[in-house]
């Protein structure tokens, strides 16, 4: 394999490389093998996940570009909240994509709207509140909302953030709610519909941003203010701001940063 | 400021941005706050320091390259054992470096070898055997030899490697025999004349590969077996292999790998 293109970028720190691959030839059956030494922080470039940018076509969506979005550990995931976001400023960076625009992903069509201030929002979908449970770290204990939104979050209230430790390890669940594991969200209060949260993703440790937990968070904070649907919040992660809005047709918008950093080409 | 150059290498994974920079016209005075938005894992390109590549006239050094070596804190740092082994695969690539070559550093100059096997070997100078004192990580403790090679190194043989733990935290030392801190390795004997090797550095934690520290364990192990200069060493490190000769003539050469990843161009 010769030298092929790469962008490196960022949404609130959660980091990506993408893989320009309009038809598909450049990487064909993108390897795990090749992710994972993309991903790798000392002996590759480095990155939470990888976009492959690719032609709808290619994967028969019926959207002009769809989203190969790749875990750091090679394997293949559904969606992304704050990739689509970089995956939406390469677009508007290399095909001048502007205002609204659909993005094919494994989990469906993503409307994406580029903001006039910069910013760009992602329709991730219906959330679903599913009941209470209990998280705990070393001897202390919380009680969690399980909310899903694309995958399982327990949001737990705190009365600080360095309440949870660490977060070096995984704080513990009930297995019989989340049989397929958990991300654990720990958040305390800011102000008026302003909450700050920290992290702990199933099978990545804290990461300084997750976009469907900052969602799952927003879900949480507005039932529990009694705002429900039909309200906005600001979601402040270890990694930036980010803003949720769950409108009145149940659907939740994530809205925050997206920067790319660097271009080149690697032969990884 | 618009896009500049930029390339990533690693010598056993202790990785770097290399920022081509001839007649230092394109960072000037390179900012502390610029490496470290480079070096940033998440935020930016990401590496353990910055390798600015300036002609030695610009330095005032008497070499054809000077090697403007940063720390990813944004602090001055004299010399790199791993990373001046990608410095001259830079060379090597872009300007048809060969054979011996002499690089300019702030702790002097030095001799680089490109080894016919793609290796590279670099002459780290004369180490200094400074005596005992005690390292502990938790409530085990062992003795260890002080080794200066070029900065101050504490070197112990352990059991296992597993003995020191995690090394997330530092390990405790003596502050009267290491005033400004020391880097701590922990070996153990693989065979004849090869070790294995752990490393927590001081201001960057548990790390992938130490040269100089590869440099004073087999410094360390020499001494233990009788074998004194005149014999070479190989030191595994979590993040490849190294080989370290200790010239009759009491200097310590350093050879292995070093990577070029990627290169392209970025705006941080």
């Amino acid at each position: 394999m010769t030298d092929y293109p790469f962008v490196k970028g960022h949404g609130t720190e959660n980091d990506f490389v993408l893989l320009p691959d309009p038809d598909g030839s450049v990487h064909g059956e993108l390897t795990a093998e090749r992710v994972r030494a993309l991903c790798d922080r000392r002996a590759g470039i480095g990155g939470d996940g990888v976009l492959r940018v690719v032609r709808g076509e290619v994967y028969g969506a019926d959207t002009p570009w769809f989203m190969d979005y790749r875990n750091s550990d090679g394997s293949v995931s559904e969606m992304c909240g704050n990739g689509i976001r970089v995956f939406a400023r390469f677009l508007q960076l290399t095909e001048a994509a502007t205002g609204t625009i659909a993005v094919g992903t494994r989990d469906g069509v993503k409307s994406v709207v580029f903001e006039e201030d910069g910013r760009i929002t992602a329709d991730l979908g219906e959330p679903e509140v599913l009941g209470e449970s209990t998280v705990s770290v070393g001897d202390r204990s919380w009680s969690a909302l399980h909310v899903s939104t694309g995958n399982p979050h327990a949001v737990a209230f705190v009365d600080a953030l360095t309440d949870a430790g660490s977060l070096v390890d995984e704080p513990d669940y009930d297995p019989a709610v989340y049989p397929d594991g958990v991300n654990v969200e720990f958040v305390v209060r800011r102000g008026e519909r302003h909450v700050a949260m920290r992290v702990h993703e199933r099978g990545s440790g804290a990461t300084r941003s997750c976009g469907t937990g900052a969602c799952a968070v927003m879900v949480a904070s507005a039932l529990a203010d009694g705002a429900g649907p039909g309200s906005t919040y600001r979601v402040d992660v270890p990694g930036g701001e980010l803003e949720v809005t769950w409108t009145d047709d149940n659907r939740l918008l994530l809205t925050g940063p997206a920067v790319l950093v660097a271009t080149g080409t690697t032969d990884l």
